[in-house]
């Protein structure tokens, strides 16, 4: 692992996630972006390699033997260091698990894109929401045809912990989150690449263009917090998605609803063992998570009434990104187990460029 | 009243509310488009005075002393007639009760009002959803300043029942509204006015500017079925308003939040008796109709817990135009009893000429 | 109407439920205790007779012809007066709606029930809960066998209002319902027969014997507030009944969920419009009042989604008794539109002594 | 640990639970009850000690130095082993987490307490459902004192998948639940000690007396599978307890509701991130597990509206039992983790006896 330590909120979920199933062990890490500090956390996480500096890590991690070296590196660091750090994992053979957004801008990531391609690693871009069992219901129902063509989207994503200045008063997850050069985007990067991921997830749906309305609603703050996109798809459909920081009492507000000609699905992060299914001229059904007449696989571990969580979800994830890596060592098929790629982070990247070029008006994909 | 006689929705629902409370009785009408119809559904609805035409009906009415004249006509047609019999109603001295959208144009809807207010009518358009009382509190709490400056609105209206081309399969409710001629504008007309008066009866926010995405989803329909409008607000605040009758499984899903500064509130028009409301720092707290801590007033009929419904919230829009009315024939004032004028029904016939207008791109107010 | 002045809470829902559908007119009565106050509340109310004593209306109306004099009378006093009120207007020839409880004594019920059964009145109790249309659904499904034999039924009836000594504060709502000699029982008699009735009317199962705790929760109250009950059915069916008035936080809290071998049914009177509904295997289903895959009449008078309350279904036990009323005078039959009868009064008031006897012990029904 | 091998359901649970926070590792085990499949299923699982029977295990352990020794055995055999297992490995010195209910008797469990007692060894029985951090809230609160006084618990467990004779159909986890000899009870044991614990743990309150009506609602079963409690507290509150696993539609449907004279909480399992309270006089806050104004550690681990679930309060149930064990080895204090004890295992047998002893009669704990 690169990153995660001390105060981080999203490296110990990873590390919670890539373990729970005990098909992982965190042995290395550089968690810090000091080697005094990266060392103290990596003895504190109890890791066996402990590295002061990421290309240290690299470059003795690529000197080990096959068997002793790691089999990936998990990159959560601010992200404005994923595309170096990433690249030079895969340059040297390392499968890489990386968070998203993929990177600051389109051309990082369309040149990691290319770099990751010639090395042939296993790439995953840690879109956490994608393994959540009834997303995967949600994508195999509307992929399968179940609801027929898609005519409207609805993605959003609210949280309200951005309301104020919180950067100002030095909060770490707020402040490299608000500098342009540490996060390139704001909220648009931080969870409208979610939204976006979720949306194409779910419905393999290609956007045509899209029209978006972007600002920094909270004085003094310079990325954006705050925005609405109108989308035109290929094939017809419409949507809108949203994404802001700014909407005071909300919490991870990520909801997604899919209106097809027979039928539409709602899901909503916060309550993510329920989904609502409605089929023309007849009642909405309440599908749950492992429940009677609802899907029966799709990474499920607990029985009906037993709520799974965010890390069980993020632990789907991992699930699958190791299946890849097993089946490359082993060069077996990797099985259904989906995993979000490094395709899907350059998209998500995409998406945050073509909104802030959009400037109000309607621009191509 | 004019309209609303066999096979209206809307016509009963407004004998149901406007005589809720015991302050009105339905004694004159003209029901229906031919002189049959309209003197057999006069008959049947018991009224005293039964008209064959609603021109006879002014002219009549015209011609009594003040005592034995109806205070009041409620105009239910279809909205290519609104402007033609209330204006006619109106110069006649007659007070109106008009349904929504008030006319199909914009110039038919300063016309009006203008006529309006040569004569000093009273003139309520009957945006029923303003009459719920849990409305009428958010209104109070976003425009007292409670939440802080308004940042964001998200407004939608969903719906389902013409997710297939029903006027072609003759329903009569569709039919006349999917002629442009009889209806106007569609889904904007029907629902989007119902969406934008919402979101300025509740926060009183005026919009700057616009960019509405509008079409119609099922094919063979030549009026507008599913749209959606990015909106820009005098002061800063952004929204986004949906409006959609072609979406599978909604029934009448009407809903806003809106987030300020230090708070926000959310209310769904299905579930109506409840009210979520958050301040920063806060657990959200379930504020009902007329329960502990919530709102006293604004027109509740019932204790806490004994729902409150569509046909309530309809009476107190006619509470207000009766407050009114008394107010203008004893000289008193109305009180501080709400109901929506020929402003808002102006203001609504303008929001769907915008965003007909805008075709994509943004249109000033 | 006897009773209802005032200050009265139910009074108004009984004359906005009655004339909800312009299927009756109020034109009697003697809303109050004392003659002066009765005269000045009906006056008040418009009445176009006002008497100063319910005696003295008995004996005017039963000396009008019959055209002239009224279809039914409305008793809405509190408890004490329900027997002997009720009584006289039967013997009168005329029709009664009468509150529940039926009376305070098993004693009381029982000959209110002999002399209405010696003079043919249609006899009207009104337990409103009947009235929602999922209620009836429910009972269609359930009656009907989709569950197939009942196992189990859970219903609630919570409420907050009584959780400090209110009656002592002078709350006239309070007042008479603390008082045993005007209400008989306290919350079994208030609320607990609403949940018998509501349980009955869907199951149809009767009791067969039952085991009640029934106390006084808050210092210095005399009557009940606070009871749970044990339910053994015949056909071996159990149950439990809780019934508080005690319960800070609870509005109107009346639930009922009914198991059975191959499905269940949930509903709540707070959210009415919706009802949730399991079979083995499959999805549970939430079924709305007129939605897609619903009930589609049971006295619905709204599209789906737009929301129907407690007025609404009270104003169905009403066109239930009307219309039996309307069969009486004409000699038809009155459709199958279910109206509580003396029946289903006099078994309330049956389970009220049941577990007032009950003392902790098992007793026959 | 000892069982859980192959087929189990609660066995992976406490592999995943108890290594969530990196803080234990499985190490040794007899996961099934024949050598055979126990060396099988050990291997399967990576242990590093694989033992063929429990007995071996105590002895071969017992006789480990103390750094190479096992600090605890987990045993989620079925029910009849518990008592026998437990104590070998509380007398060889081993502490022991023990899931529930803790044995089959009252006589088998104070034997056990004694046992746990003479050898001081930290004893946790797996009351998973404590673990969740809002139900350590609604401790909190409610023996805070913050609801004052409590006057009515209700609490229930309903479950669907016993609703037909599975045991008879060969299903494993069915199969030994079905056999007295093995479970001890039925539903009153399997589900109804965690609805009696939950209810211990938040109130504190002590059972002064109970009527129990418990049965056999499916034909062709044994032991009880639906049971409905009456209960006084010592103190004057009330309550109803419910447990059923012949529920259809009903998933895993536990929950609590408590009402003191000055407020009240309810919680549901199956959306175990929110949690309403009330206050006399003020609107009910939703409080969620990490949010504004709500609890703020109570063994959270993720930011507010990222879901946690069934595993993570599993877990929490084990980092109590490892800092108490911690606290021993080190002779330091466990600090204020609460871990379910013997003493809880105890009182639920008991329960369980008491409440089989009552056949319909109040009986003293």
């Amino acid at each position: 692992m690169v990153g995660g330590g001390r105060g981080a909120f999203i490296g110990p979920v990873h590390r919670m996630a890539a373990t729970l199933d005990g098909e992982a062990e965190f042995v290395a890490g550089c968690l810090s972006s000091t080697p005094e500090r990266a060392i103290e956390s990596g003895r504190e996480a109890g890791l066996k390699s402990v590295y002061g500096t990421w290309e240290e890590m690299v470059e003795r991690e690529r000197a080990l033997p096959a068997g002793e070296r790691i089999d990936a590196a998990v990159i959560v660091t601010p992200n404005h260091l994923h595309a170096t750090v990433a690249a030079a994992f895969a340059k040297a053979g390392i499968n890489v698990v990386c968070d998203k957004p993929l990177t600051r801008t389109l051309a990082e990531a369309e040149e990691l894109e290319r770099e990751v391609s010639r090395t042939g690693v296993v790439f995953c871009v840690t879109y956490n929401y994608t393994g959540y069992p009834l997303v995967r219901a949600m994508r195999e129902m509307v992929r399968g045809g179940q609801l027929g063509a898609v005519r409207r989207v609805a993605v959003e994503y609210y949280q309200g912990w951005l309301a104020t200045n919180l950067a100002a008063e030095g909060q770490k997850q707020a402040a490299w989150r608000a500098d342009p050069a540490l996060a390139g985007a704001g909220a648009l990067g931080d969870i409208g690449t979610h939204a976006e991921n979720l949306m194409s997830f779910v419905t393999g749906l290609e956007v045509e263009s899209l029209c978006a309305d972007v600002r920094s609603a909270v004085a003094g703050r310079t990325v954006d917090d705050d925005a609405s996109v109108l989308l035109r798809f290929r094939g017809g459909a419409r949507g809108v998605l949203t994404a802001s920081q700014v909407c005071v009492g909300e919490e991870n507000g990520l909801a997604i609803r899919i209106y097809g000609e027979r039928g539409s699905v709602a899901w909503r992060q916060e309550n993510p063992n329920e989904l609502r299914v409605s089929a023309e001229g007849e009642a909405t059904r309440v599908l749950t998570r492992a429940g009677a007449g609802g899907p029966t696989s799709n990474g499920t571990r607990l029985p009906s009434g037993h709520p799974e969580g965010f890390i069980e979800a993020f632990a789907n994830v991992y699930r699958g990104a190791f299946a890849a890596i097993r089946a490359k060592q082993g060069g077996q098929a990797a099985g259904n187990l989906p995993h979000p790629t490094i395709a899907d982070g350059v998209r998500g990247v995409r998406f945050v460029e073509r909104c802030l070029a959009s400037k109000g008006s309607w621009v191509g994909w």
